[in-house]
């Protein structure tokens, strides 16, 4: 049995990495840190586990692992502290959103040889993995186009937009994650295009909430990203992946299974309506990874280097949109 | 926090009822019995609970409720021994497969005044349940005909099939109380016609693997239901409602959303496999329920006399099988 | 070139019939007969025919073949007298409402020796065909089960019901023919259950407007048809087939390929309105195999003897209906 | 009635243009002109009618309208040449592949006052248009992000590919006008990426066959294309339009509606094969449209100058192609 350390009560820490750690038949949450007493009260109570400081929990030998998802400017001091002090790391994206901090964060971890998990979560949908693995099986041949369409059900707060770190470090990062996993290969160019469509204090906060991405790969495969603030039916999560002898398409999840046919037209329901319906059988296999990283079974698969590398593609994007022109890269 | 007893340690009690008692945050794992030692050892072991004989565990009066899994022929004198005893009864379906033996039974239950919910759990079906709440909300008017089609992955042993109480007290006794509970009123005929297709030696233990059922109602509505032990492709349970206004169709879950373009065709995946990957939100919902009806909030949705009216209806389809007429109801 | 006389210029004459008839590269539509002038004087002018009387056109040596689509009670004469003036004969179903009729104008198409085609047309239906030569090619093994869907969008006037021998000899007999025609085998038995619940007044006139029938087969497979006089949603014809490896499943048309997603759901487009859209390359693929019949290069492929054993069904099946029984076939 | 010049008896001229022609009943297919005079046989034989030289076409008085569909160099000649005739002119696009003769051709249809009609088919496309509608009726709110997917079944021979102009002002430009039909707005920026993965042939001869087009419009809203000529499983012609409100989706249309479900998964048809098929409705309902415009009725709904549009978008995407960098547009 592995204790875990939680850091963030906030609601993805309460809603879905508490109940995992929880549920999982080897971790035990063993306590949880927070700055808002509040929050940090509830999830103890729930779990009956204790409440700590972040220096209690990093000198505390009984602690396996940290599960980080507190607020992303924390995110690598504390990665920078659990590393020192031993303990193997699943940090939520991202490390930093200074690429230079990344970087910095990263050697860190490197000196210490601890094992560092960056919760990519989509990359453990059951949907995407299967497309990686029947690509993988070369039962579509060689991948050429990839087609990530990714919309957020509604914008967040303009509060949340000004220190998100903008659209395509806070949002399009995953989608950025998503085709490195399925293309397996790096980009070498980007182009980005964008637009404030749906809120325009987005606009005013120097964001956008509307993109379109565009990534050239060695092998000349290439991949489009698709992205919006709000989507008007749900949260729309799909991918299309066209490769030499046809299309691997993952489909969103919906509601239920139940159609209306009546005079005015046929109906089926929404897709599922945000990422803690959509992916909750993606956080709990990433967990599922993690012990096994935990246990040494495993290695991360989803590295620092992953998450590095993302931002940097988000960076390059957003240097797209502002010189207008496409970005090579290195 | 309710104490659970759990009656049959066999496979649904180990994958499905143990898991849920154990995860719902008002019940405990109290003890299990079962004969077979070696079962009961395995949740035993995994719930860190007491095993128990019959005895003992209805004398046990920390025990609140308990939840009987067990063979078939267990069934009433385990729902007998606990209404004695004063327990909250969950028992799977059915009571027992003789009506005669049935009606003792509850009567017992009726006497000593204790909660009996039958173990029915495709009501709790998401998809199902939404058929019923639009119906109810007027979506598509009244109820006119009903189609319900079921069909098992695969035939279970001939073993199974000979003390199962037939096709229509085995299987179709879902769909038959399915039909009640989406149509609101009870039949007053049914028709049955059936045929041995998928395995002889279903017919040679004196069964059918393969039957139609045609039901009426005193609105005039009627109600279809098409049953075979085999599918070919998956577990297939799907029910279509055509009323005034329109149709609600329930269709099947199926095992992923990614689909597949090639030069032989588009494809999708199968239905999920079988009752434990499809019925998993249903299993866990109808026990949400009997957590309230132990704590007094609810009376079972599901009674004594729904399971009694279920093998009504199935020995009715059976007498209608052997006459080759249609029968009256009362 | 063949000449071909049209019997009936309602509106499935008007607007099918005299339209395909046109269109085949080999036959011409020579001429027009009903006693309605206004109706016949309107194709005359469109496709620049003759305007004939019965006895003229049976007379005139230069038609080669009769294509009869007016009212029900006027086929078996037509049939007839056509057969004994030695034409190819194309006439819609039914033959006649009375059996015996029907019995008396087949032996005289047999005695003359002329093709005769009944215009069972969903047999040439493109996804129906499919199914029938999916099963041939033994795509899912041996037939077990077909369900077979069929709803009007709505009911026709009292005033037709009244003439149209009745729901089973009227609409029914179509899907019995299909039934027929799928399963590649006579039933031996029929079952029928119906109600008024539609339209009151065509309870009062003596119909039924929804309806179960169960039929089985020497094989043991079955088929069961669910009719209703109003859909709701448009009209509603498709087929399950149920086989040992698996399911043809013919859909139904919709209006148009596009969907929409909104806060409300998803919605996509009904089916095809009624049998003019949805059967139209059903009605140009009979009309070609007519013509090949004309030309001698096939028999027909829907015979006398198909359109009396729909209605023999179609007898029986009332016959079920009225007793409340299951009626052995011969 | 209206006699029509029929320039080109080539594949498209004989299966798809003298068919609507002549099916239509206010015209007439009067002559066909082609320098293969087997061709033109074929066609003058099956629709009797005459073969003319361009000149004799030309003069004829008896003639109201030419529909261009000969090879694309002969285009803007037959264009004035008809203009100066006083002749209505329908014309399959493109004008011509170089600019200034556009211009130049263009000018002379101006001076000579004659519609002229260019035949971008996929505007007639029943999907596509009644996206436009519903848009048009505001039912997703203001158009915010096109997706159009457009993909050959299989490339066409090197040789054609070498004429062609390439992949863009070939291929694409039908997506470049179908953006510009959709979204109602003229793009100010677009930028391309293309590489050669189906045919290094197609690379050997300076094309490419695997396209990205993103496209900016004055409204921040965006489009965005995705082309192959070679898909692996029929011709895909998608669109999916994302609003204020929600998403209006095209789909492909399939070979036939009906599934089968086995061991192996669910299959459904492909998408239609080609051009074809999937615009059988387009192709009659732009000659309807032309029609009108031959009797005065109508304006001609796709002008020269949206052809000459959709040519100067493809030069863009070339020149965005050639420099790696989004252009600007006037």
């Amino acid at each position: 049995m592995y204790n875990i350390a939680l850091f963030g009560a906030g609601r993805i820490g309460q809603v879905v990495h508490s109940v995992n750690i929880d549920a999982h038949p080897e971790t035990n949450l063993y306590s949880v840190i927070d700055p808002f007493g509040e929050n940090a009260q509830k999830i103890a109570d729930k779990f009956d586990c204790k409440i700590q400081t972040v220096e209690e929990a990093m000198q505390d030998p009984n602690i396996h692992g940290v599960l980080i998802a507190s607020a992303t400017d924390t995110h690598a001091e504390l990665i920078e502290l659990a590393a020192k002090a031993g303990k193997a790391i699943f940090c939520e994206k991202p490390v930093h959103l200074d690429m230079d901090r990344v970087k910095q964060c990263l050697q860190v971890v490197e000196a210490e040889k601890v094992p560092l998990f960056i919760g990519f979560n989509r990359r453990y949908d059951p949907q995407f993995k299967a497309v990686k693995e029947r690509l993988s099986l070369g039962m579509i041949g060689k991948a050429e186009s990839l087609l990530i369409i990714s919309r957020d059900p509604s914008p967040p707060p303009v509060e949340y937009i000004k220190v998100s770190g903008g659209l395509f470090r806070d949002m399009t990062i995953h989608d950025l994650d998503m085709a490195r996993f399925i293309m397996g290969e790096e980009p070498v160019s980007v182009y980005a295009s964008g637009s404030t469509l749906v809120d325009e204090n987005i606009g005013k906060a120097g964001d956008i909430d509307t993109a379109y991405i565009v990534m050239r790969f060695p092998s000349g495969a290439m991949a489009t990203i698709s992205n919006s603030r709000r989507s008007g039916y749900g949260y729309d999560q799909r991918l299309e992946l066209h490769g030499e002898k046809g299309v691997l398409a993952a489909k969103n999840l919906h509601e239920d299974a139940v159609e209306m046919w009546t005079d005015e037209g046929c109906q089926y329901a929404k897709p599922e309506f945000f990422f803690l319906q959509r992916y909750e059988a993606a956080y709990q296999a990433e967990w599922k990874h993690f012990v096994e990283v935990l246990s040494g079974k495993s290695q991360p698969a989803v590295t620092g280097y992953d998450g590095q590398q993302a931002l940097y593609l988000a960076d390059k994007a957003l240097e797209s949109l502002k010189t207008g022109q496409e970005v090579k890269l290195d």
